[in-house]
């Protein structure tokens, strides 16, 4: 990565959580980047959040590049696939990447209320028990009902669109790792239910960068700080 | 509305929910549509989401015109803004219309989680104490949170984005009729804390189109079948 460094990612530290999704494509593509936080810690994203002008984000992910600064993870994703080449440039497979993206993203989010199903800004050990509850749910009808539509979704071109990797494909790969860390026992127990949505997890993984990347330390490991959490208590056949 | 018919919505017809976020630009701009579950009723959503080919949609609202089914609310209001000129036609301001929509459809599933914080799938009987607990959560923290940060986002022109409405500001009304509704003690706690909002807002609701729709049959009432639901115990000052 020689090339001058065009981008700026705000994103937490400790955890690959959304940041990841961002980071993924990043790598893929050999698009160099500069993780602010990992460089200056997390204070400097909380500072550079607050000074924010007309442009604030509410949260991180935040891509900065040329003057845009660009936020949520699916539209810093929008705006990669179009600059980069990372989906589709005709308006129904750029529409279409972006709404698998999208439904990601909800499962990301179900992923995560999973272990904090009453607020996000409460310990887990004060909603563990509700956490049980809602991760039997989620573990028993929402993984099925969103990787049966990925399945269902997958082109014949052995990748989410087309016939070349996107956005998409890293993202579906980074949820099924997520899945399989938080939930062993029922992504086992589901074992080969989903032979396309397992084989785009593959091929991501198997790319020449990202298999560099995944095997270096930029890339995050899962861990109880983040969306994916490995909580024995949450997860069962 | 003489045009030819160019769209089929299809979304539930008892609430207003995701889809409003839909109908409403559809209507501020005078863009004709078929209402199709209002027509054929919601059997008929279930059985076109089955019979759907290469591009499924994981849920509704979903939205047709030639040859295109573009599902995802972000996603419909993403191609509609390109389509019809209602976001900016720039990248920067493209991009951070639907990132203002992208941050509505996280406060939107916040809301929707405070009465179904363990699962979609339960009553709302089946899980009333937890939702009692997430809803002062919500109500406490969260609402101030996001409102406070539209508030921020506001553009000087008298919308969130430019000098003219875009989806993202009709997204805010319809979000903050959904709060006020969902939550009345709540907000009018917090009275004016938002000007530049509630001023959106009340322009929204001004639009020539929008008075007309807003006073017809098409404009559906909120109610405790949809996301923003008015339960008194999940309310308060």
């Amino acid at each position: 990565m020689t090339s001058p460094i065009p981008y700026d990612l705000w994103y937490w530290s400790g955890i690959p959580g959304r940041g990841e999704f961002v980071r993924l494509p990043l790598e893929a593509a050999g698009i160099a980047y500069r993780d602010r936080a990992r460089e200056e810690g997390d204070e400097a994203v909380l500072r550079h959040l607050e000074r924010m002008g007309a442009y604030p984000a509410f949260a991180v992910p935040l891509l900065e590049a040329e003057g845009l600064a660009i936020a949520q993870t699916a539209n810093i994703l929008l705006w990669l696939g179009e600059r980069h080449g990372l989906a589709p440039a005709d308006t129904a497979g750029r529409l279409w990447a972006h709404q698998l993206q999208l439904t990601v993203a909800d499962v990301v989010a179900e992923a995560h209320a999973t272990h904090h199903p009453i607020a996000a800004s409460l310990y887990y050990a004060d909603q563990k028990l509700e956490a049980e509850r809602a991760a039997a749910c989620f573990r028993n009808e929402r993984i099925a009902a969103f990787l049966d539509y990925f399945e269902r979704a997958a082109g014949s071109g052995g990748w989410l669109v087309g016939e070349h990797w996107t956005y998409a494909d890293t993202s579906l790969f980074q949820l099924v790792e997520g899945l399989r860390y938080a939930f062993p026992q029922r992504m086992a127990a589901l074992g080969g239910r989903w032979p396309k949505v397992a084989a785009i997890a593959r091929r991501v993984a198997s790319l020449p960068r990202l298999q560099e990347y995944l095997a270096s330390g930029r890339r995050l490991a899962f861990n109880e700080q983040g969306i994916f959490r490995h909580y024995p208590e949450l997860d069962g056949p």
